[in-house]
């Protein structure tokens, strides 16, 4: 099993997986589908912040542009921390938080800038680092107080 | 890279996998810590639905345990569905829905019941499979019609 316990990964793998991520958001930002597509595997799956979920790159693909060329036409990503671990051969998980702004979805609630922690599972194929796994939760600031661990809330 | 592309898990795998899962539910209905920290890799990550992140083992029980003598006391889990893909080598990806019961939270708005996504990603290690990464996220089932690919909606 090799390096797989001690979690560390690869200077240069990490720089590649950076590379993805960083791509991702810049990606994001220009609403640039193709570049976007190029980052994910053909069987990626990805879970948005209301719990839709998104089976294959195609699919991926289609639900970003949709909502690009409406409520995320003038919202942006920026990038607030970057967890790397290699959970095994050709296998990292990323932790990545980012700020994203304000937008109003089609239910027509506006929805303030948050903070978002996103899970990105990455594999190395051939062509190298791809996204097979995104999954995206908003970080509700209210309930920090309260996590037993980062805030050592005891009930 | 054998088998990776077609996703496929192996039929001895699988069970295996579906009984890591089975018994998360379970013994996180019965509130067993014990039996939970064994389901997980010493450096497991989980990221809760309000977008919590417990580092390692130790965090993710801690956080359990506090919540689970507090405000999941009388609350249960049904799994209502399971997807399993493989994405390397000794790793699987699982996408899972469970129902979750109505609690009220530390900040005393009552939650109702609700169906949860959540992502588990696990892997295989000379002691069997474990849970390296566990992400979850409430379904917002007012987003569902908004969905560009399971509900066809196009802005």
């Amino acid at each position: 099993m090799g390096g797989i316990n001690c979690n560390v990964v690869d200077p240069s793998d990490e720089e590649a997986i950076r590379g993805v991520l960083t791509a991702y958001v810049d990606f994001w930002n220009s609403h640039e589908m193709a570049g976007l597509a190029e980052l994910f595997t053909k069987d990626a799956e990805w879970i948005n912040i209301v719990g839709m979920h998104w089976r294959g790159r195609e699919a991926i693909i289609k639900a970003h542009d949709v909502y690009h060329r409406t409520m995320f036409q003038k919202v942006t990503l920026a990038v607030e921390s970057i967890e790397l671990r290699a959970v095994a051969e050709n296998v990292v998980v990323a932790a990545m938080v980012v700020r994203a702004g304000a937008f109003t979805p089609p239910d027509g609630v506006p929805r303030p800038s948050t903070r978002d922690r996103l899970s990105l599972v990455l594999a190395k194929r051939v062509a190298g680092w791809r996204i097979v796994l995104g999954h995206n939760t908003v970080i509700d600031e209210r309930a920090a107080p309260f996590d037993p661990v980062n805030s050592g809330w005891t009930g």
